[in-house]
């Protein structure tokens, strides 16, 4: 005979469907030997809940959002990876919410909330500026995950998990003084950013003082609007115009690894070699970093780490363990073959 | 007078706020010139409408799933940026769900047509074998993207939009053997995968065997089944081993672009160049192959064109323009520094 159904399950076992599906679904609410009964049961007949199905179905009552910024980028990945796994153990359903640039992350987390019934939500990506009043309507427990709070924000509103973007940047930019350079070009975004590119770029401006040089605005090159940012593209360009210029440096530190391979293709381009003729540096730890030729210092994000630090923080609020939690992970400089002393 | 709610507008219109919000939807059932008088005076005062939360709340009525397999695969990204643009181009709202390997893409579908009342969906990524009865239980339109079917489709029940991969990677393995190359090493997915690791080895025999070279398995690398499939770091473990055996080759293709990375840094790390010693050649065309040092031989996937008309189908579906439509596009042969004559 063949076991197909829960039906023939409860059926074998004398309950009911819904008995059976407490005992697949770790209901507390099961006496614990009835319970190992079923799955014995569920185990020698090679029955396969129809996980799919149960998943989508509970959404209704225990869903975790993660709302994310820029779904294209590499980093993220990983990340998603793992709290989905996460969020999967916990027994809860997994909604991932892409938020559009020009979107108001709070504004979809609330009707979100409304819609799925959320019991909670981890925003991840970009920067996070919004009016306490606003953020007091978000009434389920919430996590900021690497997102840069360039504004002050009422820590007691909110949890969050980060690198800390400056002392990281100071960090790689300190590296290459101390190897020699005094003319270091950066990629990085806009000025008036509010973003990670704003704190990286602050690294960058201390830790030059400190190392008594003086910023050289004509080696500062700032994201083309019209390409994509962050991207291997804008890079590229950036540093095309860089070398164009005119303008004397022997390293470009660029604020995330795609632009730093950007960099090392128009260095190549330009005839050009990496690390002789110009040292390139980037930031985040991407695979590609690892990988390319030749492999790029970066500062390595603990991408694993940060995800589930996040999870954990966002569950022992829900289970009221804590009220809210601040965490911030280290970096890792990793010297790559895209740098060397001059 | 500062203007910031519907309810401005439509007072000082003299309308009500469901005219006002018809005006702003683009819904038929308004007065042209009422419309325009509407739209005016949102310009004039500089009212910015809502539009997360108007379009998670048309969720209910006009929606567009998309279900991705493989959401870490740098492949899809421009695509789902692209199936967004226009489905909100379309005023429907997009729905990203991500499908486990080990869901059923199906019954995903069939629960998220009875939760969010979905107009229509897209199936992205990996392959698809279902009976057709279960095909038919999908009562909205729907098309696969860049999706292999291996097993015989009824073509009657789905819309596809995808390139031939047996064709084009025959292609890039026939330019192999015409640049001299006759020991050309693949690295592929397990032989009896599903999906379009066949395809692509299967292209990769024929262009073998016709320019009269044996298959020699000893030179058949297979992805490790403990390492990301499709990943550098698998491409790079499998191009490593190939390099240990002491077997003789002068070409590796990768079924894609992230492998055949890994498998250029193997050759560094080994000591030896690409593409003087070893060329190299991947597939689809990420932006990474263009950037990268060599830039890899590779075939482009138009992934910019397969989306859009992914989106034009699916529409055409919808609006009863046709019943199904199958479409395949051409991948382009891009030639980049990896590969050489021997």
């Amino acid at each position: 005979m063949e076991i197909t159904t829960i039906k023939d399950i409860a059926r074998l076992c004398g309950v009911g469907v819904s008995t059976v599906s407490r005992a697949i679904n770790n209901h507390p609410d099961i006496n614990e030997e009835t319970k190992e009964m079923i799955m014995k049961v569920i185990k020698e007949n090679n029955y396969i809940p129809n996980n799919s199905a149960r998943n989508l179905k509970r959404t209704d009552s225990k869903a975790i959002a993660v709302l994310i910024k820029g779904i294209t980028n590499p980093f993220f990945s990983n990340m998603i990876k793992i709290f989905e796994k996460k969020i999967k153990e916990k027994k809860y359903s997994f909604i991932l919410q892409h938020v559009d640039d020009r979107e108001d992350e709070v504004d979809i987390a609330i009707e979100l909330i409304k819609e799925k019934k959320l019991k909670g939500i981890v925003f991840l990506g970009g920067h996070f500026s919004h009016p306490d009043e606003k953020l007091r309507q978000l009434n389920v427990p919430f996590v900021l995950s690497t997102i840069a709070t360039i504004e002050k924000l009422d820590k007691s509103l909110c949890s969050s998990v980060s690198l800390d973007d400056y002392k990281e940047s100071y960090k790689i930019v300190d590296y290459l003084c101390k190897q020699g350079h005094k003319k270091i070009a950066i990629i990085t975004a806009p000025l008036d950013d509010e973003s990670i590119g704003t704190l990286r770029f602050r690294g960058y401006v201390s830790a030059l003082r400190d190392n008594g040089i003086e910023v050289d605005k004509n080696i500062i090159g700032i994201m083309k609007s019209n390409i994509e940012s962050y991207s291997m593209d804008n890079g590229y360009a950036v540093t095309k115009e860089l070398l164009a210029s005119g303008e004397e440096f022997t390293a470009v530190y660029a604020i995330c690894d795609s632009m730093a391979i950007g960099a090392c293709k128009a260095i190549f381009d330009y005839g050009k070699r990496v690390p002789e003729d110009y040292s390139v540096a980037g930031f985040d730890g991407l695979d590609l970093a690892k990988f390319y030729n030749p492999s790029i210092t970066t500062i390595r994000q603990p991408v694993e780490k940060i995800a589930e630090e996040t999870i954990k923080i966002l569950f022992d609020v829900i289970g009221k363990k804590k009220l809210v939690e601040h965490k911030t992970f280290q970096g890792e400089l990793v010297i790559g073959q895209s740098t060397g002393r001059i």
